[in-house]
């Protein structure tokens, strides 16, 4: 049982996003105006930027501000921030005419002297394309999206366990035959259904990988210089892109930058010849042996101090990473499986100098490349410099999210943790929501991915225990808090799984009455939303509620902002102040945006106080 | 108000201490044993270790286990964490039979998925030598603490405003003639004054700035190449040193490798001729004028990036950091000037390196070297690696006790800080130790100084108002708490001090009238008890109880464990469970070891409570 956090709005607040700070991606040597607002009755009678110059501790003074543009109802500090290294930290110190003395770190308010690990961070490294930022991600798992009727014409490839494309997934976990079992879906499957894609509101489409392996799921590459013929080879790649690109979309790749496949052409030489070109590109023990992704002997590690792997892989033209972007390819960015591993290895940590590499590459090839990469913790230290633009979001999305809304009875099975997702209240998962945002700071959280499953994943509904309602809060969770919603293709319409390799169920095409279509109908309108939205791709995040059932936030932004309530169960009105949300006229429109519940209305305002109705489980966003 | 926190002893418990960890300082591919004790009744069914390998979470599960030299009265938890990278992060997951989860952190146990920040760490980096682990250090700043008769025969430099050996320091802050008040304390002053020195219990002595400067701190020097002559010169530092190192203790340098004086022969070549060999040796800007230590233009910065000017500051035999290791001036080790902004430059980052650099060359030149770095805010990225083996630790340490000691009515005035130190209830310190703690690691922390005061900031004895009780309570958290006690000399008498310049006041050898003896009783003391205790300077740290007035903490080791209470007011009894701090026989022992209050008793077990008795203020300590 957590406490309910009801004060939350009378906090001070600052964060990345335009009201707060007049740039979120400075040059050296600019002074970026930072602000904070506190309550009218707040005692903050003095405060501080702290910041550091060349690790040197510096104060600026704040003053009091009164602008158009800044609500009434609040008080406005607002002071300069100097940048001066690449990234700038900061924090403010705020003192009452008692000389008590606080800190507002990126999680929020402390009464202790804490260290730097919350500050603030500004970076002036080049941020995400606007098409990244403010996407609507769908992931496809070529395998079991759609199948052609030229997948049919193909033979069974030697190594694969054929399954027709309703069999069940029967593999799993350690298994030998586990990513042996073989849907034969292609990319012409994808191309037919990129209209239920568009239809959705995806704006950009993400394959798992489509390079040849001798899986189902490719990440064991056996070479980077073809399309899988099994999913139509470099034709139907190129009808797909074009088709996604026709329709306005973007498409992401996803490479192993860590490994290859043990059936690779060059490790094939590597391990055939001790003098091989490509030996010293995987990392053979001198013991005998080599290096591997966890272990798995078919998935050998790439040596990323060899500088001929480099250049075959990730540095300059003639590198993986750069040829898919080019016509007739037309990769728009990449999404990097085993980011957090790549170049790391005992005593070598290559890792940022490896997505530095990656990002430099695809960026000369393609000025508005998007790279993300794999995490599956705290992510803090690769982010927000010149490698990954943003994350897959597990440890501060998914987890935290998860947590609130998994079923005590769901069958839902552990993702990378030996045990089951912990069911918590309100305040926990907030605070896990704030204290990852705070580390990977305002601008790399909004450039990575919320994630409510993946193939690597349980289902959202299977974590929900297959309520729809609870589910769409989730989805709603994912379209209205910073950071790129990703979808698994088939979370749309309900489709079920306990853990990453039951989650890869085929889509089915041709059983429409099964497909939850009230969920798929949340789903588009949350993308419609976020898309229209300024506030939610670019608006700042102020809790305004936290309970066991019910989190409730602010998103604002200078073109309208949002009120956002989240109950994972029913739940009693709540009310809030509705001085603290003004964020543009005097008064609160408090329109109803959209709900995932029936009968939500307006929003009223009632003696300064906004009420929020009673309700749940469901999702709500209005205008403010 | 801050809430006190009175169940600290029955809270899971792990730290880098022989209890609970096998080895301090493993090598690469060790697995080391690591423990978790645990309350009777605690309801953790499942435990596991989560640590990264390459960046990857992996988790190893934890046993109970019953072996002898764990002490009874708790459960204890095992598992083996494998050591794989250079620094090895990890923390504990905790599972009770409902399916609670709940993490154990460096900073404590918390109740939501939180950031890797707060990690346990493991560095197979070497440790710091034993004789500075160990070690008790006195700082003199030579200006201030003793002349001798050969002062009186030196005429006053030029640049020099002359004092009295018992006139006040006049000038401050930004008055230019803050660094010219010159009292002409030399070394042979503090080779005579060594009596008092090993009499208090000392064991390193660390210098200021002995190179020539035209200043009274010698912070701005203007050669490395000599001992500056109105300190006696080489020959007086060689008798200094002989005379420190016949008394058993050490001598520990201070060295700016960020910048010199603009005095420097380096410098002046430099800025006299674009075409000089140091000309890149500093940092001059294309557009005119140099970079500086914060705006300061006597304190031109070095560039790190320069082969030649790391030649001569930092690398190799050469250098300035190995040539006064060796004989006959023998120094043992450095204190680094500005180590947190060394070979840091705005994109240029190359402060780890310069770290590296000066310890590798001190340990080239002697093995067991010594080398700390001042750091003014949170020092962990700099510290655990193969740099620094630890800092000033002014934020983990002094800020905290400065916070929960400073009397409201004192007059000292900020450090680094726009605003005076705040005064804070024990939970909030609490917290920020804690948090600092776990930030730097345990062994980092154990190996950086706890600090009361500087020549850079006010002195203790002024913060608690001078308040001599409240004082020595300081004084025993500083020799009882894990890291390095260092006294700026004439604190353990009790000089005052409203800021930095005026805490630099000159010893008052001749007037012995003036000394705090109960206070210079209490320092000796506490040194000899550190000296004297392992749990002191290796055992472990259990915090116990906390409020407002009163912090109560367990330091245990296999060698006899101890427990601290310190009181910054009178107080109640504090009843602590006796179970759970029993580490060795079956029963706690209690034998007073030593308290700065009067009247001070052994302590009594009665039904299994260990009763702290009222009173305070005061630090007691007694065996357990």
């Amino acid at each position: 049982m957590t406490d309910a956090l009801t004060d939350l709005l009378r906090q001070p607040h600052h964060d990345g996003s335009p009201l707060y700070c007049d740039a979120e991606t400075p040059t050296i040597g600019w002074a970026v105006k930072v602000r904070v607002r506190t309550d009218p009755d707040d005692p903050t009678t003095q405060m501080w930027i702290r910041t550091t110059y060349d690790a040197e501790p510096v104060y600026h003074q704040c003053v009091q501000v009164q602008r158009d543009g800044l609500p009434a109802g609040s008080t406005w500090w607002e002071g300069e921030l100097p940048v001066h290294n690449p990234v700038t930290h900061y924090r403010f110190l705020l003192a009452d005419a008692e000389e008590n003395q606080s800190w507002l770190t990126a999680a929020g308010v402390v009464t202790h002297d804490p260290a730097d690990a919350l500050d603030f961070k500004l970076s002036t490294h080049a941020e995400a394309p606007a098409w990244g930022r403010e996407a609507v991600v769908y992931q496809i798992f070529p395998d079991r999206f759609a199948r052609s009727a030229a997948a049919d014409e193909r033979p069974t490839p030697h190594w694969a366990v054929p399954a027709e494309w309703d069999d069940t997934v029967v593999f799993e976990g350690t298994d030998p035959r586990t990513p042996l079992q073989f849907f034969g879906g292609d990319l012409d499957g994808v191309t037919e259904h990129l209209d239920h894609v568009a239809d959705l509101g995806v704006t950009v489409l993400y394959t798992t990988p489509v390079f040849p392996g001798e899986s189902n799921h490719r990440y064991n590459a056996s070479t980077f210089d073809g399309i899988d013929p099994l999913l139509g080879g470099d034709e139907a790649f190129e009808r797909l892109s074009h088709a996604v690109h026709d329709k306005g979309m973007r498409l992401l790749g996803d490479l192993t930058t860590n490994h290859t496949g043990d059936t690779h052409e060059w490790f094939q030489q590597a391990a055939a010849d001790e003098d091989a070109p490509t030996r010293d590109w995987y990392c053979f023990r001198p013991q005998g042996g080599y290096e591997t992704w966890m272990g798995h002997h078919t998935l050998p590690k790439l040596n990323y101090q060899n500088t001929d792997m480099r250049a075959a892989m990730v540095e300059g033209p003639d590198s993986v990473v750069a040829r898919w972007l080019r016509p007739p390819f037309d990769v728009d960015g990449w999404r990097i499986d085993v980011a957090n591993m790549t170049g790391r290895l005992g005593v070598v940590d290559g890792a940022h100098d490896a997505a530095r590499a990656v990002r430099r590459t695809a960026e000369a090839e393609r000025a508005d490349a998007w790279v993300i990469g794999e995490h599956n913790h705290d992510a803090s230290a690769d982010l927000d410099g010149d490698g990954w633009h943003g994350t897959m979001n597990y440890s501060g999305f998914s987890w935290p999210v998860w947590s609130w809304l998994r079923h005590p009875d769901t069958p839902a099975r552990p993702f990378g943790r030996p045990l089951a997702v912990p069911r918590r209240g309100g305040s926990e998962v907030l605070t896990s929501l704030r204290e990852f945002a705070a580390r990977y700071g305002w601008r790399a959280t909004a450039q990575s991915w919320n994630i409510l499953g993946s193939h690597d994943s349980a289902r959202i509904r299977t974590q929900v225990g297959g309520d729809a309602a609870v589910h769409r809060v989730a989805a709603g969770l994912q379209f209205t808090l910073p950071g790129v919603p990703m979808l698994f293709a088939g979370d749309e319409i309900g489709l079920e799984g306990v853990l990453g390799e039951d989650s890869r169920r085929t889509m089915p095409w041709h059983r429409p009455e099964s497909w939850d279509t009230a969920t798929l109908d949340a789903y588009r309108a949350l993308a419609g939303l976020r898309t229209s939205t300024p506030a939610l791709t670019r608006g700042s995040l102020r809790w305004a509620h936290a309970d066991e059932d019910t989190l409730v936030f602010v998103r604002e932004h200078p073109a309208g902002s949002v009120l956002v309530a989240a109950r994972r169960a029913a739940g009693d009105a709540v009310a809030l102040p509705a001085s603290a949300m003004l964020t543009g006229a005097d008064e609160i429109a408090g329109d109803l945006l959209l709900s995932t519940e029936k009968g939500a209305a307006d929003l009223k305002v009632r003696k300064g106080t906004v009420q929020l109705p009673a309700g749940g489980p469901g999702l709500t966003v209005w205008s403010l």
